[in-house]
């Protein structure tokens, strides 16, 4: 089979790979049908973090099983799955609290931008669709493996309520996905900071009510003025910078909670500053597993279209292609289809 | 009247110094018929705090009131009144959220320690017992000023829940009150850190069900080894060290809680530990007057006996030696009456 390979910053190739198998008896083989780049693989892609050797990269799949170990029991040959970016065993106290992405037997997934991916436990971790779904689902499904779950997991951890004033940090596919999110659970205002008109445009699709472009300090002072002086009630941290989350933290009222999904890189939180805020904080890698019946049901009712953070489709084969128009922002977020 | 007066770290003294007059009419004066030691007043007391000028000091009071300004309606003269550290208007956006410690017109209490007492927004601020108290409930209702408003709040920002397990960092006044709070909201186990036995009996009375007397990495090996290797569902930080936070963050399970009310001194949290452990995080300096009406019945009622804490009772005009006895630990809270 063939797959994309991280050489060195900047150098994806699409190469030959031996096929997967199934190594423990909990293991699938899924065939992928689509698949995409993720913000966070950019981070590799843009040598912020280290690529030692060539690596298997990609971590959101969608796809038909193909072959399931002796102890899977929920999935079967031919069912159409998705799977969290991270394998849980959906079974261990950390699992049952909710908290798949902290699972004692976790394991990243990667080597996903591929035709063949072997997930580990696979019955905590796949989960079917109802049947075989349509075409135009696809896109929409397959945001469910990441960037949708963590957009979701953001407005969770930010506690976002009915009635709550919400604003996202971050317009990339993560944070418009937190719009998404904010909205369906049923924030009345949702204030998303973009500079980009045509992210500014799919947030306010997506139910944004109030878009500011100013970032630090002046983006602070702007949500300060539409709510009245009092701040957000809730914030979602979709970056991952010191810049983005000190914004985050400022923009949020006493009481308030900022829920951060951006993979921190460099995010420095002083106690003091904490402390007289009062404002919640609490983040991490999204226990997608937890939500993906719920929200795999929303996007098969046609409550939500997630999918249409897809601004760039291509065959696998150009993946490379796919992390350059990233990289340079032509497109918000590319999907890959073998 | 006389009250005290830090001049530096170390030399508290009792001295005379102007009664205190109505400034605004939304002033009362009160006075005092106990007050006490803090904490934080050591922080100024040991010089980790500057003290630049002579100072009036101390923060928690209860007492009589004396005067009330025109524009004060829910207090008058003659009755027995307990107050926050914090005054508040509790009419802002930030106190109808509860959050009292960030109202926007808020004012630290200072000079406590004293015959007389200056309360700003008395109306905000002050709250009345149902009629003269019983003089061995003073104790008791002197820690809802601040102690046991805090342990309160400690274990609100965990967010303890019936059934949690909870373990508090900090054997002081405050984490003792935490003990009582975390109990109080239905804790089924409550596991106290604390290497002093006067201090271990004392939480066990509370309501605590184990003593970890280990600190640091010890501390959370064992607070694991006795949750069967998840971590704690909340801890109450109480301290305020970097150190004490590390050991609350790193106790806690992921999807767990830390609430914490230690006034942060050199405490800095990497985001990407934070962001890995999935605990959440709150603290802030208590909004105290949120919960007085009800830790007022609790005490009235005989529900709680919070006063216990304090093991050393002096006369006002010894609050030198208060400070010296807390800051030896001879004393956990010294009580001083007028």
């Amino acid at each position: 089979m063939r797959g994309a390979v991280i050489h060195a910053p900047r150098d994806v190739q699409f190469e030959e790979r031996p096929d997967p198998e199934l190594k423990e008896p909990t293991d699938a083989i899924i065939r992928t049908v689509a698949t995409c780049v993720c913000g966070s693989d950019l981070w590799f892609y843009r040598g912020v973090n280290p690529v030692t050797d060539p690596t298997p990269i990609g971590h959101e799949y969608v796809g038909v099983v193909e072959e399931v170990g002796d102890d899977v029991t929920t999935v079967r040959p031919g069912q159409f799955v998705i799977g969290s970016f991270f394998a849980s065993d959906n079974t261990c106290p950390h699992c049952r609290a909710g908290y798949q992405s902290s699972c004692v037997h976790r394991e990243l997934m990667n080597g996903c931008q591929a035709d063949l991916v072997r997930v580990p436990l696979a019955d905590g971790t796949l989960v079917a669709t109802p049947e075989r779904p349509a075409d135009e689902l696809i896109p929409s499904l397959l945001t469910l493996s990441d960037v949708m779950g963590t957009g979701w997991y953001a407005a969770v951890a930010a506690e976002v309520r009915p009635g709550a004033t919400v604003a996202v940090v971050g317009d990339g596919a993560v944070g418009l996905c937190g719009v998404i999110a904010a909205k369906a659970l049923g924030a009345e205002r949702v204030i998303a900071m973009s500079r980009h008109e045509p992210r500014q445009r799919l947030a306010l699709e997506f139910g944004a009510t109030d878009i500011v472009t100013e970032r630090g300090a002046d983006g602070v002072r702007r949500i300060r003025e539409l709510t009245g002086g009092v701040g957000a009630d809730c914030v979602l941290e979709c970056v991952g910078t010191n810049e983005s989350m000190q914004q985050a933290l400022r923009s949020t009222r006493p009481g308030g909670n900022v829920g951060f999904v951006g993979v921190p890189h460099g995010v420095d939180i002083p106690g003091e500053d904490l402390f007289y805020s009062h404002v919640g904080l609490r983040g991490g890698p999204a226990p997608v597993r937890a939500y993906l019946p719920d929200l795999i049901d929303r996007v098969w009712t046609g409550r939500m279209e997630p999918g249409r953070v897809f601004d760039l489709t291509l065959p696998l084969d150009q993946v490379a292609e796919a992390y350059r128009a990233m990289d340079e922002r032509r497109a918000i977020k590319a999907l890959l289809r073998p």
